[in-house]
């Protein structure tokens, strides 16, 4: 029996619809310098979303076409959130941190027809020019001007827009079709595609605005610290929109005091960033000196890796401020889970065993079905000690990889495998033991080791090479290397000089280990278990007296 | 272009695999009798409602075929709201306080195959057989055993169920397909079906959980008091459900003095009525002589009709309870706006100016649509002082009545017509004036009997008041108070000068009508059809000595 309910579609101009109807003098913020900021109204932000819509249509930008950014978080990327999608085009929000090469694979792979970047990204998009994006005929700076250039056919963003009508009506279309593709590192070959849907996204944007720990509700000031290049900047620059919130964006280049200024200067309430903020931020308020106000902050939601129990003392101790976390990825939209502790739990539970409790990676979020499976494909139980692999399932978890062959490893049987390893307690809160093996996620980014291993290996004078995630402060994990030469003549500098070629340099390991051989698993391949516990339980001095 | 996301179906039972597991140690509460409750966690209840779908499957209920219930509040007919539907079956609730020759109509209309209902409905149910109902093949009564009965084919909820295995893989199928059936009453003829479906309930209750001023999340304690057989409660057991809740079900024949003893009880923190409810608790509270702690109490939100500030405030003074509301029916699964106040005119204003506020209807809820049209179909501003028709459309509003020529008269091009008449003001807060049929034109003005109503009950003297038009030789129409007086001393002057501060004179009624009790729908709103046709078939003192 069918139902008889209207055929709405879940879009994500019906976000915008509400938003600039019942939130419309709500605020967008961007910072653009020491303690200045620019901010507008989700009215003008409305108004300026249609004009950006309405130029798009005039390049001849059609449904489904492919617009690019390469952008930090600012209101006229956000502009792009709306306007790209609105419309029917996809937003590809390509990676500020991939290499030129990388950045050239997504482009090309996905066609795009238009490429908006920031100014500085100038230089990086000539480079990209010359190495080839055929597909790309406008190019648009975000800003005023168009700087002196060699490219053609570019126009300043306000330019292109300023003649523009306010005038647009969005058009309907099905919510499955794509509104935003990002690409993640592979731990082989090129970078990955996941095309995102309207429905996905806006579900995915509900899913987080029901969570009262998260608690992004209208009367929340919202720092958005995670790129918006990446991952669609968490869903949260969508949540902030469809609940009212008042959303800040840090702008380009900001650095961890950056952070802390915004939160005194604009009494912010939440924030999302990569773990490593935590610590940043608390050193640089160390460092800076000066006695600064954060009490205004109670949410810092932390993703990427757990955050340790002495940053969430520290943030509770300091401002009041409730350290949360989560698990999400590219191909889930990408939340996963958040960590709610539950009523019953928290009456329960003492001081140690709430902050272990808060240490795991939390519940699944609404929609989301999760699993772990053995070795033999089983499925286990959930008792906080079974350790498999987790698979995930959703109306916003990949179904395949854009024109990928790799789909067919990662989704199968309509659940997708995370590649992450861990347990489930018996209240259904995810514990990771290990991520995918082979990958170092530092600063927020992925590191394939096995890349980095490959291009080591190719160097004439080594003989065997593996490398490994080692804790660090700033970064959580960096890579070492573990190398065994063939002449005794190889230096470090040889092969950072090596591994520049290809490399970025926040990828470079930081220590390089030579050693006469890599220990190995029965089945002879790399044993990076091995390496990494003689690493952790003695420093390199033991390490290198075990394994040189 | 397409998006690649899994095409997983927003289903009722997606829900319930997740409270199942995360939630399960929370717990439905029912009350059956003083102080006594029947408890049990989400994990009996899934196992039962596991049962429940084997059973219908038993009786041969397959995809599509309805099922009736005829049921208060409590957990087996809680059970139904998952059971039935996550078979794929259609669960029809059918309104304890329709007339049975409506019921009949309802029963018919869909054609139920099996009826569940509680045993004090017994005499009415051989009565319906009587009536005629003859697609009912299987009778099933709420508990442990049958009752003495003619009625043939009959089983207990507990022997139907006893047996069954509690495994049961709840199937996918289409989001869009129907879930539950809702009649509501129509102004002239049989009440009119609404076929909800999977999609618009998941919906429906995420865009509840979102509500930070409703709050249902997780550590709420929520007394629904809202009639499960109506509106499927409000879709609040699904949103209790969904986020973890605890909740608790008032059983047959709750009375004011039950809901708050269950409050004391139970440390209640949140509760869901019709408007009246918050009267009559109030009054339960003073007439039974003790004295009640129920500071657990957070948020009462209350339906129907605008909650007088006497109420707001003295739940506020005596309990610290916020008393909200909202604007739903049973065309929009079914809620359309509820209220919340945005933290900038929070603010700004003062104690009265937000206690105005908290009277208009609210804000529209994410993903749904409103506008107001003239009377020419023109599309009026919102400026809180263009008065027009209401206009919603979602994707959980009906598109169309079942097997309905009226249909026509409310669905028109993809915007279902609400009957409701009123404003919008700038933030979008919904001003309702009145239904359009109740609206009141004197001499050519119009009179919003719902100002009136507000004005009048805001009195100290007056319990309950409300005002209809009725036929008038010179104006037309001319207004007439029916009030309940809460003090025998009040009289008509004394409520003449009250209302001549806020109202002109032309607009206050020449007749005031003293009675013990306004007469009230099904759904417990004051029912104005029969105060008007009681004075139509009667004249004034016809309708003084039948409600006096």
């Amino acid at each position: 029996m069918e139902s008889l309910m209207m055929d709405r579609q879940l879009l994500l101009s019906s976000l915008l619809w509400r938003t600039e109807r019942l939130f419309h003098d709500k605020k967008i913020i961007t910072r653009i310098g020491d303690g200045q900021y620019h901010e507008y109204t989700y009215r003008e932000y409305g108004t300026r979303v249609r004009k950006l819509a309405n130029a798009l249509g005039r390049l001849g930008i059609g449904h489904g076409d492919r617009v690019g950014t390469l952008g930090w978080n600012h209101y006229r990327h956000m502009e792009t959130y709306f306007g790209v999608p609105g419309t029917g085009a996809v937003l590809h929000t390509v990676n500020l941190r991939l290499f030129p090469e990388q950045q050239r694979f997504t482009i090309n792979k996905v066609s795009d027809k238009v490429l908006i970047f920031d100014p500085d990204q100038l230089a990086l998009v000539e480079e990209l020019v010359d190495l080839g994006i055929p597909t790309v005929e406008t190019f648009v700076v975000f800003g005023d001007t168009v700087p002196e250039t060699r490219l053609s056919n570019v126009y300043s963003y306000e330019e292109l827009i300023a003649a523009e009508s306010d005038e647009y009506e969005f058009p309907e279309f099905d919510e499955h079709d794509a509104a935003a593709i990002c690409f993640t590192s592979a731990t082989t070959g090129d970078p990955k595609g996941v095309v995102y849907s309207h429905r996905g996204m806006v579900l995915q944007a509900m899913c987080l605005a029901m969570h009262d720990k998260l608690g992004m509700s209208e009367d929340q000031v919202w720092l958005e610290v995670a790129p918006m290049f990446h991952c669609n900047g968490w869903n949260i620059p969508h949540t902030a929109l469809l609940q009212g919130s008042t959303l800040v964006l840090p702008g380009a280049h900001p650095q961890p005091l950056d952070y802390v200024r915004m939160v005194s200067d604009l009494k912010v309430t939440g924030m999302n960033a990569a773990v490593t903020i935590g610590t940043l931020m608390r050193d640089a308020v160390h460092t800076s000196g000066q006695d600064w106000d954060l009490s205004s902050l109670r949410t810092m939601w932390l993703g990427g890796q757990a955050p340790s129990k002495a940053i969430m003392n520290w943030w509770a101790e300091q401002y009041g401020t409730y350290v949360t976390q989560g698990w999400g990825m590219t191909e889930n939209t990408p939340q996963i889970c958040f960590s709610a502790i539950k009523s019953t739990l928290r009456e329960s539970a003492g001081d140690d065993e709430l902050l272990a409790l808060r240490q795991k990676q939390g519940q699944p979020i609404p929609l989301v079905e999760i699993r772990i499976l053995g070795p033999e494909g089983e499925e286990l139980p959930w008792d906080g000690e079974s350790v498999g692999d987790f698979w995930v399932r959703s109306p916003f978890t990949a179904s395949a990889y854009y024109e990928d062959e790799r789909t067919a490893e990662n989704m199968v049987g309509g659940w997708f495998r995370t590649g992450d390893v861990g347990a489930i307690d018996g209240d259904g809160y995810v514990i990771l033991k290990d991520r995918s093996k082979d990958l170092i996620k530092s600063g927020g980014e992925w590191i394939s080791s096995i890349d980095l291993e490959n291009a080591l290996m190719a160097h004439p004078k080594v003989r065997e090479a593996t490398v490994v995630n080692i804790p660090d402060e700033k970064w959580l994990e960096r890579p070492l290397a573990c190398v065994v030469p063939t002449d005794d003549s190889l230096t470090e500098d040889e092969l950072r000089t090596h591994l520049a070629v290809d490399f970025a340099k926040w990828s470079i390991p930081d220590r390089f280990l030579f050693v006469r051989e890599v220990p190995k698993t029965g089945v002879g391949k790399y044993d990076k278990k091995v390496v990494r516990s003689l690493y952790t339980d003695g420093g390199f001095d033991a390490v290198e007296a075990k394994l040189g």
